[in-house]
């Protein structure tokens, strides 16, 4: 037999966030001064008693294997966080900690997924989804959330999608990229839909605190058996400001958990153990940082809602959660940069980066070929360096 | 649809070492003087200028993504230990990082396997293999290292094993469980096996510094036949004290590495931050720590073969690297204890276990249902009780 390789892997494509990110910072090693507006982590520090704790696990040895799904304390302060936080019940059992959100959520994939199993995928979604269940063998199956929807899917668009292999509706609220938040009646409507077809809704909540006036509902909150069909995924990274630590978990019935668990006994094991004690400070110690962090951004989120709102040719919805703006450039699209025609997001951001050295996140593979996304994961006065450039790249488009 | 769950999930095996260490932790738990063989990971505690090193990051705030597939600081590190140590030439492109050894193994299958593939697994093997092989779609092919052959196969054996389904062979030396390790000649006919029939070869090599006498050889250091169609495992685990850090790494073909590198991107995205830096000084710090554990290793080996040696009904080879001894109880089984019937070294262990507060491995999901694996990794005041207790376990056995 020859050496060749997984057609699977071959067709993983990989993360465009990540090729921007790397131009941008090749550019700043030549000493250029690029404005990032690409980051999807949080600019501050991981607070102070949270780097103490993990700093007194190191100094007490805990540097050994724990559970490979992580350690009961933890556990169970999640369930603490889950009954406080979010109205929802559950036991330790029903916990799997894995090396941060994304591995949690390709755990519950391969968990639920059986070859050619189709997963409805709200667009704009993140990238990483459908990635994640091509890998577990799924087949993605994308509706579109319209800008004049507010980004979001309705309950009867879900319903038109499901067929007799839907095997799981991917929910994420707040949404990255559009910051977007479904509210209680959406999810009602949704949750109806779910128990109705009888499919699973895999419920990213990675950014649930960071909302702006606006309530963030777990779906699974909202009754029994919608319960029973939620997997509840959130982690550490995007509210901690605990990106690189790498802790998520998924809560689930006690029936996936095992699965989740086994597999992550032999394809990982546990998480990083000095995490785990960091994670446990973050969801039991003071919540005052997470606080000071969510009104950084939100401060942030008003100004840049209102210098964007103002700007020719671009557009959006002011966003309610995460740390993104979505931005529509329907009206710039086909517009001419001295002598180069904007094409779609994809070329705009590429001369915004060469041209005025500003890095933005184009979203084609979020499913918006037409929109990008611009963190404010980053200082107001960044902030207000890179819409300048904006502006100025703005104003020299002609028809 | 149905709430159905995916078979392939189903079909995992949760790992049998980690059920036995659950039982004695909840014996100690207890009171209950329990003597664990059982452990996978040294009693040692990380180095102080790892931990060092890791408090060091922390307080910088190097704690946000890296590069996916790790950051180049490190993977240059490992570069230079694979120049010096294995006599092998890769650039920092061929190198991924992952969270683990496990990890880095399973993002190989995941990267080289398509359904129906075979994996050549010599018995007696670590129970993750045949997991991680079924997990990536491919089927484990068994051959067995008897107990006269050292427990290692033979050039002729893989040969004869394959097919044309077959893509790759597992190859762990030191292994675990047995702590046997291959010699030049052995790797030097096997790898003309491999590159005759063109497969790839799969070598993990976590134990490479715990050898005792008996030299190390990369498969890869061969020729550069044989380099083309491996990929080389290792990490931070075994030889650091690093167990709980969750640092592994793979070298492989750029083309490997860049196909895991993207599926990482999406599925866990970067091993922990802080992690990272902790290798980086494990790999480039002084390395007297690494040498004062091995030796501590070495003479716990050399006391506990000893002893087992003269032990009547049950018969070890003596171990030459990692910290195991694999232990064949074929004259103890078919005995009695009591009225009980030791059918087989679970039953051995389990009796060994409840009635004498002794927990070792017992090896059936290692390929090898007549024996049990008990690790040095403990302190040679422990070994001598366990032994006193098995010891008499053994007097007690009857006809």
């Amino acid at each position: 037999m020859s050496l060749t390789l997984s057609q699977k892997a071959k067709s993983v494509k990989p993360s465009s966030t990540l090729a921007i990110t790397a131009k941008a910072k090749e550019m700043k090693e030549k000493g250029i001064d690029v404005v990032g507006f690409g980051a999807g982590e949080p600019d501050f520090n991981t607070p102070d008693n949270i780097c103490n704790a993990a700093m007194k696990a190191i100094r007490e040895g805990f540097t050994k294997y724990t559970p490979a799904s992580g350690t009961n304390e933890l556990k169970e302060a999640i369930c603490k966080k889950f009954k406080t936080f979010n109205n929802l019940e559950y036991t330790p059992s029903q916990i799997v900690i894995s090396n941060g959100g994304k591995h949690g959520l390709s755990n519950v994939f391969d968990a639920i997924l059986n070859p050619g199993d189709e997963v409805i995928i709200p667009a704009p979604y993140w990238l990483s989804y459908p990635e994640m269940v091509k890998l577990s063998d799924g087949i993605p199956v994308y509706i579109t959330g319209s800008k004049e929807q507010g980004y979001k899917v309705t309950a009867q668009q879900i319903r038109e999608a499901v067929t007799d292999k839907t095997k799981a509706l991917v929910l994420n609220t707040p949404s990255n990229p559009t910051g977007m938040i479904y509210t209680r009646k959406e999810l009602e409507e949704i949750a109806a839909v779910a128990v109705e077809c009888d499919f699973y809704v895999v419920s990213d909540e990675m950014y649930e605190h960071l909302t702006y006036g606006e309530e963030h509902v777990s779906i699974a909150s909202l009754n029994e058996e919608i319960y029973k069909r939620t997997i509840t995924c959130s982690g550490m990274s995007k509210s901690y400001a605990m990106t690189g630590w790498r802790i998520g978990y998924t809560a689930s019935s006690v029936e996936i958990a095992k699965l989740m668990s086994a597999m992550q006994s032999h394809a990982t094991s546990n998480p990083n153990s000095i995490a785990q004690k960091a994670a446990l400070e973050a969801l039991t110690g003071s919540q005052d940082q997470v606080k000071y962090m969510c009104q950084a951004f939100d401060s942030r989120r008003v100004h840049m809602f209102e210098r964007i709102s103002k700007m020719p040719l671009i557009s959006c919805i002011e966003p309610k959660g995460a740390f993104y703006v979505f931005i529509d450039l329907a009206d710039a699209i086909g517009k001419n940069y001295k002598g180069e025609v904007i094409a779609d997001a994809a070329k705009f951001a590429e001369i915004l980066l060469r041209d005025f050295a500003v890095a933005v996140i184009p979203c084609a593979d979020f499913g918006f070929a037409d929109h990008i996304r611009l963190s404010y994961a980053i200082s107001i006065e960044q902030i207000n360096k890179g819409l300048d450039r904006i502006e100025e790249f703005l104003s020299l488009l002609e028809a």
